[in-house]
């Protein structure tokens, strides 16, 4: 990540991911491992005492444990390695049961699942602050009208109320499923060798384990994937539920259309010479890692193939790939959450925005009512003539529609963005009514 | 599909998303609309019936429908179009009411969430129908061992069972999320023009139209695709779970190893002038679907980032992506069941492979037991010496150690499959009790 | 692709592809191959001519070949049984040299790189067709100011002309990639069971065949997939290309912006409802299928790790996924012309659009002058206090700076686009150049 | 990358994209661009020099930088704050005349283009060295006969230098692709705020700098990222063609094959309990990073569709995908060439593998050559039935046709792997000569 650790990542969680960090999530599940075999009187809970005294990052020395790493194919060989020497140090007898049983993926994987515990609880309190801030904005705009827009192009009236509701809806679907991926995602690998659990590795040492590092218990899933899979394409979609927020954003702050900024900072997002610039430079930010991040959900996917008991690969190729789509997941999260925090909405120029096409836009507003009282098609090709008039002319519908005496009650009214937004508000206050 | 219609994928599902069946879907959601907005007294419900009776692909020129495509974009307008002449010839007045209030992208995300309700039972129950053979073959190899491999490397002794189970558990998982996001996923889509609804699209005309069609009733998600990109994975993580299994059988079938086999049909896999041979010809088809589909689940969630209230081309990149997604996974699914159906097991020769190493891979049980007489450490060192013996003058282990008189009681005890395999029994019935 | 046959796709690429076509190109490879081995005397030319008179798509019955692909696990082997069928009717000597030594896959590679060179020419051709339309248009509006825009806001005026020229410079790449990669990619794939040739598959028929067929030769490429990986690259940066286009397009298209149009037929892309709307659609077409082909080009480039002599599932797992890529890239090209040839340019507008910003994008130009005069700092201290003035006071920055009475000669002269356009024009006819 | 740094990756690479050395390159630019504004009388000498003295990231404090980059957006603004900050100390007239006329992406793009010329320079003498080492293989296997495997399964003979043969051929592919692709890749980015150049980016400017920096010039490609999607993609498969390598190695590799292992260091791939184990540790990591480029290049791909004349994210998302694309290739290079030089063949072991099948790969050698005694159908039925008796009594197919009395010359001759790779031996011929 280097350069640009601050601009795309969370550095809350780049910390949470450091080396150390890590290292000492390995130490943890070695810790509690022996504890577990000690409980169930594998060796004394003294033995078990000091090896969990020389499970700390400490003792570890960091740099020749990355050294020796393509040695072994992973971390935890060399760590087990420094920590038993370690151990010997204080105590030779507890020596001989350091990661007694266990395999270097028990250690990997469990200790990944631990990061991603910690991981989850910062995701879901964030995604829980995004939908405040969201709720509060939905209120707050329930009413504001502005155009919405297809295909790029100006259609016909919503409120910006109801644009939010949409962004609040993909938060709201992640933190559902977030909640219930918990029990499949946080589980401990811990299974021997093979798989199948021996002597050391019993099913009662596996759920003392699982006990001690509040992780659920689970079959040995050493080549079955799925869960890392499920949790890869979880931020994916969290991941594309932010980006959806932020290309909002970006194209809502075109100098063209200037209705909602991202807010500025200090020499955020300026040019000195050119003062009307304003770049959407956290909306960038989320948007770029939007577009990684789902090539990362399918190398996650595409590792799920693996041989037999242990991958000769496909395992290796998870541990940085979902490092990276953590990290950078956390960033668009944190980002999202500074940007709607500071988002500065323009209602003048949403309101000037609607007036854009001269009425055009409430031309089936008119269709309508006059299809009423005169039929539907003869209303629309009357309606269709004044509107080519209007562009023509480069006249409001409104007066083209007056000069040609169109005898309608109310005329003017159906001229307003509010005309056709009932609907539009109870539809968000549909979506309100759980957050009152 | 073409020419691999039949190799890569499921007829029946490749019929249910045929270009009639996407027809007649769009056409149901047409003739519940109509039906929801007479019930909510928009019209009356003879005129909802004349549309209604419309509703049927069999009205529909669909050549010409899909010629008229690139003129408004999307299949929704040429088939309004028609439908809107069909039922104009029926009862001209109910011609008025087709398609009234809604917006294409309402007809095309509900139809194609109706396919997803479709095609979602038949994913279900093939899972179930998996995991039930995978369940049989559990209880039948629940003791049948075989050599464990990480790496590609002989590790320990491993059964068949275990390895079963760990197939059987990626699916368990992928059952439990599909219960879990049916919620999400099967809802209708219904907002008019931009979304927020409108006097023909009220809130109680989207309850009816849901009700109507089976379907959950949702704020408009015109631009907010988290459910299509959770659904997407979901298809991910199943087939990444379906290749894992064929790939341990190709692996498993090789030539040098010989274990485990794709059933033989008539003329299937074989070689007229290669008699030895036995391609994994259905493993290659799954496997192939394995390795695209993690690609077009990163191409749903690319898609998500769709601009305002519907995007200029990434809602059109869903529409064959999702197809192709749920097609090659189904081919997969049923392809698996057929796999697995007619499973052939070759015990003799898994216990064959077991003898490969000539007993090294047995110097742990033997290192861990000598050196509860004579340390560690040093039994470790007594073994590797033994090993290193055996490998240089190709001897059995046993025998070096025989010829240096090693003193241990039952010393050919440990030189056995079945002499560790204790907690991987216990391991299997854990799984197993939730099926007894 | 079904329904949306003619909305992604080209129709002439469709047939190239169709079923019927790829039989017949995997016949054209056996022809050749009897042919090339009659030259070199393993049978006598009447037995080939009789081979190669049944080698015609009229004798195959494919739904049968279909049908009977998951037994072989391809689809030359039921080809080869049909074809040997018909040889048999014909000439019972000749019908044992049909497919005279060699395996499925060189037929099937083979019979593909054939389908590549015939696309490879309706590409270049295609390419060679826009860059045209591109410098046409180049040369109209290398003056034609307007708005550049960097982060989606306005920053400094450069011409239409320009931004022609960087979507040239692409296409100009892939132009010149694509002749260099000619040699790389159409090669014969001929070398028997293994790939290393045997008595019938001699170097000389390979030469013979390459020969007839008009590809060069090689060695065999069974599992070695460089090639393919190669040219889905191509297709991948090429989609890139027409994507960067489409996206500007629809941009410039915002009823905000209006600079630029996709040509509209009868039709096309309107809303009767809203007839100020104007939708992109081609582009929308062209950005879905640039929203899809990275990963298809990444689902290629997986499948380069294949297994041996032939992959179990890799190489199996290209067959679907060249065959999209290029059929969505012919599209793409095919739409791309049609936008170019009918693209409308709104000079009223873009100029209209540079004085949005009431002269701030020229702020910078007034700077520059005014800072040989009195210094940089000094200057531009001036100016970002007279722009903060004009945005507060809503006024023209000329105004400003002339009611601030400031001394410069021309003062006007900096508020035009074209004042600081000259090294826009050299950098335009510098790429003209070569095609003056 | 992180704990991983080592087995990943390459050191030299790493170190080449250092913090410190983007710093340093981006410098490198600013220097190069002041030098030609120089020499194009656009200030003095003297200047020039004086702004190039601290062109040095020594004078650069990085964390600062690190933390600025989210303001501005990119890592160009901060570093021109501070170079400016030190330019002015020493020579405020200078300072004037930092980052002249340029624009952050000019800046940033180059100095991209530099690290991509460096690391070119590595990559292709690291092919070399691999074409050579493979060709010195090759020599030596040219008759090294072995089993050659399709779809997982024993197949016929053939040399394990024909195997080595495809894996060159894709190197040489690569070899060529590199040298063709300098000129578009390695060319400068140099157009100021929105790429047309301006009075202090001049066409000779462009030149100058571009010749200072030993890069092409180029019209300013800031949002056409074709060179860098053929970058990426030509990186993608030279990925997929060392994957390839380390595929086949690691399925040889396995303990029920044996033929071919990777070469043993001290430590390496090795399990102190596990005597019999030597994982394919590097092959691990080659095949890890075989998985996961294939994305980043899809990652590449997909941010090609930047907007106007500089994106809001897709820029951003290439920093550092690209990266990590070229640190991932770099490292399963380097990773390679160690694999082939330490490359253990076991003969022996290749030729029992061939024994395996007890004569039945030979079976369609007889059956050839007693079809031209008896009839190709005749001789066929006649083997087929021979196989199935062999099969079923586990006999050698030689001996079952000896038992059965079968009058064919030399028929024990027809048992043999070389029988038929005089083929073989011709096609390495041809691939030899060009390196004799």
């Amino acid at each position: 990540m280097s350069l640009y650790s601050d601009f795309f990542y969370s550095n809350h969680i780049n910390e949470l991911f450091s080396d150390r960090n890590e290292v000492a999530r390995m130490l943890e599940v070695e810790s509690a491992l022996a504890q577990a075999q000690a409980q169930e009187g594998l060796f004394s809970e003294d033995l078990a005492l000091a090896i969990s005294k020389c499970c700390s990052a400490d003792f570890i020395d960091i740099n020749l444990l990355k050294s020796e790493i393509k040695l072994g194919g992973n971390a935890a060989i060399p760590l087990v390695k420094q920590l038993t020497r370690q151990v010997k140090i204080q105590n030779f007898e507890a020596s001989k049961y350091v990661h007694f049983g266990a395999t270097s993926q028990d250690i990997i994987d469990t200790a990944t699942v631990l990061g991603i515990k910690e991981y989850l609880n910062f995701i879901e309190s964030s995604i829980e602050h995004l939908i405040e801030n969201l709720v509060h904005l939905v209120k707050k705009h329930r009413e504001t009208a502005m155009i919405g827009r297809t295909l790029l192009q100006q259609a016909k009236p919503i409120t910006f109320g109801l644009k939010l509701i949409g962004w609040l809806s993909g938060l709201e679907q992640s933190h559902e499923h977030l909640y219930q991926l918990r029990n499949r995602v946080l589980k401990i690998q811990l299974g021997g060798a093979v798989g199948g659990g021996n002597a050391s590795i019993t099913e009662d040492v596996k759920i003392e384990t699982a006990i001690l590092l509040g992780l659920h218990i689970s079959v040995s899933w050493q080549s079955s994937r799925g869960s890392f899979g499920e949790w890869a394409s979880f931020l994916g979609v969290l991941s594309g539920n932010l980006g959806k927020i932020a290309k909002d954003i970006s194209l809502l702050m075109q100098t063209e259309i200037g209705e909602v900024f991202e807010g500025a900072a200090e020499g955020k997002g300026g040019s000195s010479t050119m003062p009307h610039k304003r770049n959407p430079v956290t909306c960038a930010a989320i948007l770029a890692n939007a577009n990684r991040v789902p090539h990362l959900v399918a190398s996650m996917l595409s590792s799920m193939i693996q041989e037999h008991e242990r991958s000769a690969g496909l395992w290796h190729s998870e541990w940085e790939t979902l490092k990276d789509l953590m990290s950078l997941t956390a960033g668009s999260l944190e980002k999202s959450i500074e940007l709607l925090e500071h988002l500065e909405v323009n209602e003048t120029q949403m309101a000037k925005n609607l007036e854009l096409t001269k009425g055009l836009i409430y031309a089936e507003n008119v269709s309508l009512a006059l299809g009423k009282e005169i039929g539907k098609i003869q209303a629309h090709e009357y309606i269709e003539k004044a509107c080519k008039k209007a562009i023509a002319k480069d006249m409001h519908l409104l007066d083209v529609l007056k000069e040609q005496s169109l005898d309608l009650n109310n005329l003017a009214s159906y001229f307003s963005a509010t005309f056709s937004l009932d609907a539009t508000y109870k539809a968000i206050d549909k979506v309100l009514e759980k957050y009152s």
